[in-house]
């Protein structure tokens, strides 16, 4: 089959002809890929970045967010045919650890990483388990939802702990209405009743969010905390989703939290930095964010059947891997640009 | 009556004659106190370090951890009458905003608190509001449990929140073992069967948080992280309660901390620091600890009656509070100091 | 100030001069009925079925669902003013027993309720205390919300313990969608992504229903059990809500619920008889509710302020109080029937 | 190898030689048997009460308690080795379904019963899958700890539950101090603080409780409803925990139960039957609960290995199964009875 990989850092990935994966273990699924989206984190394991955490061994296939169709299945698995149309969770858990017998399989002690530590989905084909085979309802396209598969599964992920418990009549920050903030506006929107005040720094992110169902939207121009703590009696939110996690965000949304208030790390870069004693005297929480567990992303696509949750694509080709990439780098695509074989 | 009255900022208090304090409000609870713990925010607050943030007006009489017995109440009040043995909650709240109606009145947006921003308990009476005041099991007198009023509700509070979530088998450290962190110590036995690692510098208090019933103890010499990871089978706590918060303590607690933990900050004096990709990665959560409830005070009362929380004090008369306050900085209090009238 | 009292049981009530309530207690606040509502509870207390319960002396006033605007207020009311447009939560609590300081104010140990065991709405003029006032947002009327102090209150109460646990994908059967059912559609339509089934005979109330956002209706034609199976793979609804809670209600209910599910009894007036062994074996639940708390009714009218849950009213002048009884126990009123002085 | 299996109801079931099982698929553990308890059950399988719904076919091999050593594991198996130590979960789940993958596995829509609806461990060996094994703690016994896999496990899932939201002050009443709830007893006050009160009507099974830590006793002889009230200040207990769930328990215990009480169902039998009217204005829930998941299990080993719950057990070698079942049902056996290869 064809797959995009990486064979050397810091060098264009390269359309390869390589073995099709195969199906040896009971409970391995080989999927045929409907679409693989093209993420920032892919430049950065180009880069090299991710080298050390990841320790892939090079030449190895890209790709991280995939969803196509069952194509090959072991002896044991169950649940899933060929043919099947399917979303990928990101990890291939062992279900047998505490944490994956307790629903927090994102935190399986002997996962796989398709994409990040093994072969992934710039490919025509991709091995994973049958843990991580999500069916997709026969409204939903695999191109359409595939960069779902981990941003907006992070961005539903955090906003499904944020939603359970804000009761209307709360104010909840999102900070950034991008990639993942504009998916976390549409949860949001679906699990609570609580007034969403979006802050970015993009007026065509702010005017997107307020189309999806923000109240109330801020401009990130110096004067946003400000504004915020304004739209807030001067009490300051009781939630605050940072989805951007660096710059000066982070400083910001603590400024823009509420006595008792809960912060949602999501995303990073920056730094968390608070002195112990004003998290004493707010008695304030912040709350880390993972990716979501593989019944999270089972929620997420019922939202998107039901139309709940879209996401913008732009489709390239397989072969055209690089202009998506180059594309991508230079802020030209736009919503999440898909590879498809 | 007698009073002990701060006129100026660092020199030592002066015991005067003040005017009896009076129940003029309805709900208003005037207390005859039995026992007023002395406190390290005390010799703070002598030294001017509260001075912007309370606001409070000299001279003013201090005392924040206060119990005796009802000695006059206004119109309104019901549930306690006069004679009753009581402790007191450290704020004087409303009961009408929404944290209150949410049993989070320590939230409440206009209370007062005694001994900080308005006369406080080393005195003879104190005035405060029924909303405070939690009535004694026969069994507790007064000056014994004074000192829970406030440094223990705060370590009841953040243990509690933990124990909620602590299960068989999982681990949760302990950080500083002394005047909170012996308090919590037994308020952990008493609400969870988690196994209780407890870090500390002194051999003393690690002496006695294991005659309290702490599995492990550590001692803080610069060995403890590899030891409590040692403990943990390299994988950390489930826990972390931080009864320190300054120095290299949460640096310490954080590298202690498992995957999907959650890190309780109740000391203060230091910065929380973490890249924000050590939150995302890893998944943790940092949990502010202010004071607890009134409900919970009425809780950590039953523990106190039932003989699970039990808290070494030393007594001193009201007059010689200004020796009791200079053992308290010299170290040399065994337990805590309790002022009696 | 006239008033609609009830002097004997299974006599009409009379329109009567009686004198103005005053605020006499700190707390009291009397307020000026902008509208009150006709309840099927009032019928039945006419007929005398609450006379014992109650423990209520004749001649009273009527009337337990109550908006208005504050008229005169004790001297220790703070956070309402006279002239505020306000909404009455039904009970007035005492605000310091351990039920109301958990925010569980209906539990409140010492409470009294307006309309039921003392004077209540049907008037010019009302007596609660300050713990019953919610403050309303300035889009709101009084006369159209007022029948959501209680009705709509308890549909809230409900929902929101249902909607805590829904997740997407989930099915919950809402079982009638009268007065109280179609409140508690639009609540879960506000607080969930639920699918909703609405089972009522009425081919009416379901058409509402559908409007009012229901994914499925089902007309309780003897077939309801069945159909909301084959709408649930077989398995049943994750949440069974009943509004209705007699007849063959709580029969069908049950048949609907899926293992491990929450059957929610709000309606009353059956019984409900479950075999233990049923509910070992499938491991459900029944969840009593009664009417919400003070935080709860806040929140519904911010929902209501929100444009989100309305409701359908007719008024009467105070003085055709006996037209209004009549039309409800006729079926002959649409929506609520509401009394405005 | 030996097995006691059933080949007609109403028959003694016979020691017989079958083939040894084996690890057929990939999951499949093969347990050497170290201790298999004999239940109550095992009798109403052999009177044919399960027949119909377990739709096992004869013969098969009873024993739905099994405890001893990994004696062969299929291609997949991880976790656990050949010489292991083990307990078994009852069910044999598939770790793939939404109830699995959110840790409720009891839920499991297609699981296994080996001992109800496949061959059980009155056996020398017994064929599971790894879903189903922990592993034991070197302290543990199979044969000492064989009888918590399953009465052991319902017990502690039911405990759990309440000890989650039981506060210091709050009393749980057991009913019934046998089998199961002389487990609930030790369970509770290693996870709580609440007071426990023991109804029961042995007085031999009353002062056990008292040993294991019951705060009160009380003798089920008609007055126990008074007595219980009288303990609890005429209010009822926030929980009553019903290990007997027939017979005039389960009316007993409602009438203990507090306002917004929670009704926990174990035992079962007979019929619960309240007013729906009763669960509303008192606000009461009923709690069904089946056994508990394998981290359950695991959390139970450890409180097992700490002594904190212990069982007194009578061993039998497996070939005198029959006295075992005689002593069982003439009330001869103290503790429980297990089998031993």
């Amino acid at each position: 089959m064809k797959a995009v990989r990486l064979s050397k850092y810091n060098t264009t990935p390269e359309l390869v002809e390589v073995p099709d994966p195969e199906a040896t273990s009971p409970l391995d699924v080989v999927v045929r890929i409907g679409g693989a989206g093209v993420c920032r984190t892919d430049l950065h394991i180009i880069e090299g970045q991710w080298q050390e955490k990841s320790g892939v061994e090079l030449p190895y296939t890209l790709g991280h967010e995939n969803a196509g169709w069952v194509h090959q299945v072991g002896s044991a698995v169950t649940g899933v045919a060929v043919g099947d149309p399917v979303i990928l969770h990101p990890l291939a858990t062992c279900g047998l650890c505490r944490a994956c017998r307790d629903g927090d399989d994102v935190h399986c002690v002997q996962s796989t990483f398709p994409g990040i530590d093994t072969d992934g989905g710039y490919a025509e084909l991709l091995k994973t388990n049958v843990r991580a085979v999500v069916k997709l309802d026969a409204s939903l396209q695999p191109a359409g939802v595939a960069a779902l598969a981990d941003a907006g599964l992070t961005a539903y992920h955090a906003v499904r702990k944020a939603a359970k418990l804000l009761r209307p009549g709360e104010k909840v920050v999102v900070i950034g209405a991008g990639g993942l903030g504009h998916i976390g506006v549409q949860v949001l929107r679906a699990l609570s009743s609580a007034e969403i005040i979006v802050v970015d720094r993009s007026p065509d992110a702010l005017a997107l969010a307020e189309e999806l169902g923000a109240e109330h939207i801020v401009r990130a121009d110096g004067t946003q905390v400000h504004a915020v703590l304004d739209l807030t009696g001067g009490h300051g939110a009781e939630a605050v989703i940072d989805f951007v996690g660096e710059g000066g965000a982070v400083q910001d949304g603590v400024s823009m939290l509420r006595r008792a208030g809960n912060y949602y790390v999501v995303g990073y870069g920056g730094t968390l930095q608070v002195p112990t004693i004003d998290m004493v005297t707010a008695e304030i929480n912040f709350v880390g964010n993972l990716v979501g567990s593989y019944n999270d992303l089972a929620e997420l696509m019922v939202l998107a059947a039901q139309g709940k949750v879209a996401l913008h694509t732009t489709t390239y080709p397989l072969g055209e891997f690089a202009e998506a990439l180059e594309d991508l780098d230079q802020g030209n695509v736009r919503g999440r640009a898909i590879l498809v074989p």
